[in-house]
């Protein structure tokens, strides 16, 4: 059976939790749409995100990996399509660490496009009641560079037609956006449904035309 | 026993559920903090809301009244704090009418403050984890008539210190939201424990310093 | 000649300038369509705003007096509807007072309704090119609480007839948006611009339609 | 002495003018900080306009290329930090094209970050009292393309260390906000000095030690 490996993160910027983590665990173990789910915490750290992540590709050999974080501020479940190789950080790690216009990878390209559909997810969700958007930039925090070193990983491995790669965003959830006023939130529950959702669209008909196209 | 009147409204502008409603009608016949909840639906009409909401208190005789409504856009559970009287209608009601700059009530005063505790209730949702504010405009549409005019029955009927009455703002659900982009949204689950949460905020200590207020 | 009194306040939570009062004292002996401009600066202080703010319409007898206060935040001028009877400070005043939840005036009513033609002055800035909307809260600080004594005052003297009263609140200029990322700013030179056309537009025929209305 | 080329476009979006190409042609001609500024317009059109800018930079041979476009809703000066090759168009461009999903070049990388000292702008324009952040999104329309197509010509032509490119996104003129409620504006005027401080501070010190980084 393939396997899908998923990844949240610790909690940062003093909230007690993260949502990520809290939502990826829930589906560890969980077979969906023909994936075996594998769930991952990642510790909250540029340098050692990377490394715990690349250990668990290498161990655990999946056919997608998808990295969940927290975009608190931000109403809907957002697909990142990109992935730049730059860190500009305006808070410490949970190492200490903030490193300031500094590249993810020394010798890498600008960027990378996401592997995973993103627009037939946007649009499976979408249908499913679940508000998405595909997003055209995931920060240059740990999230971003997170991302960048997934898919930088695949290509360096010349993994690119085995392992598809990709970053899902996700609001705060109720219980943080309660102590930040004005603040939009999204249920667990419609989390994890919408991570569900996500990996059924992986292998749709749609999907196969999207990761037909030209981008590379 | 204590009777509690929770109204919703019909669905408008396209939508094809109102959360009001379908929150308030899971409540209907539950006992809350020595409440028995009665819950009603209104037409989102300028006029007849008003006429089926008289009709019920004088009918139900509640101690207190709380109509909840939608607002599409806010993220957060909002617990309107004043009722103006103005009608300012961007868009028709469902009845195709669409008054502009007209008073509720024609000799009525220019506004009413509820008469729940806004800000107890504000402060028990947030310590249960639920995003919520204390708001101070409900709009010019139906939903600020609607509670316009049952603060200006109570007053009217000079049954303000048996009855009190108030108006909750809830956001879309995620099902309205995913077709409205950017648009915050909260579970049905959610704003059904917040308005169960607000019902039990009605008779604690704190709640009994804020109506012994000055505000009239 | 007809007088109109304009009112701007003191810089406030730490800014270096409040624009309110940057943009009226540039109006202050200027004639416009048939009134003689006097501008006074407030103190951003509950009790003192409202006493200051009365003698000066005692000592000018002005027909109009229109107070500006500085909305950081908002986007658009915005014409203010509804002064509510409510104090409720999240920061303190420049006298270091914070009241809560206490009305502005002790037998007040509620709410006043602006007696300046609201919707006449959002069309004629839009009319002009400066982005407008009529705003139904003014907040609880003072900006809403001296735009409550206006009015209070006004209908204590029952000058209702002879002083129409209003509040216009305007944006962060942009060097104050400078050091609040992601807020909105309005150049002083298209404030000052506003200011002028609302007066402009007090006496036209479009708003003398708005003020033979029934709100009271 | 050295060039500079401002690019501005067409309108768009039924819009009467573009606040880019207003700004951008009233510094053609002026010398700043050591450049003569050539001001050149582009049609909104995904193709054309990146013939026409290339036309133009063989011509005039600039040191420096910066595109100018508007970003209608956002509320400061963007400095883009990132073009991605990628078209996405929601709306038709000028000609009539809208296309999905295709890149901006078949052959090229994914992204090309900025070579303007992105920070050094945001920082010198803050000083001076401009609202200004750094933006890691361009969008996917023809702006993104042209700035891709900007920095794809400049790599292609082996041309990095002679050319340098950027994109500034600026926001709706007030003319253009007054007919779309709730959004944020900037005058012309604060515009225009906005793009002479970007101009300044090309070759300060600061800039310097960023151009120096390794974003490549």
């Amino acid at each position: 059976m393939k396997r899908i490996l998923l990844t949240g993160f610790e909690p940062f910027m003093k909230e007690a939790i993260n949502p990520s983590w809290e939502a990826v665990r829930r589906l560890d173990g969980e077979r969906i749409a023909g994936y075996e789910v594998s769930a991952c915490e990642l510790p909250t750290v540029f340098k050692r995100a990377q490394q715990v992540l690349i250990e668990q590709i290498k161990k655990l050999r999946p056919s997608v990996v998808i990295c969940v974080g927290q975009a608190g501020g931000r109403a809907e479940i957002t697909v990142e399509r990109v992935a730049i190789n730059l860190i500009d950080a305006r808070i410490p790690d949970n190492d200490g660490e903030a490193p300031v216009d500094v590249p993810v990878a020394d010798e890498g390209p600008a960027a990378y496009f996401a592997s995973i559909p993103v627009k037939t997810i946007q649009h499976q969700l979408k249908q499913a009641g679940i508000p998405c958007q595909v997003s055209y930039t995931a920060g240059t925090y740990v999230c971003n560079s997170t991302f960048y070193a997934l898919m930088h990983a695949i290509y360096s491995m010349q993994a690119q037609d085995e392992i598809r790669g990709g970053f899902i965003h996700i609001p705060f959830l109720p219980e943080q956006a309660a102590h930040h006023p004005g603040k939009p939130s999204m249920s667990l529950e419609v989390v994890i449904e919408a991570l569900r959702k996500a990996i059924e669209a992986l292998d749709t008909e749609a999907s196969a035309g999207e990761s037909a196209g030209t981008l590379h």
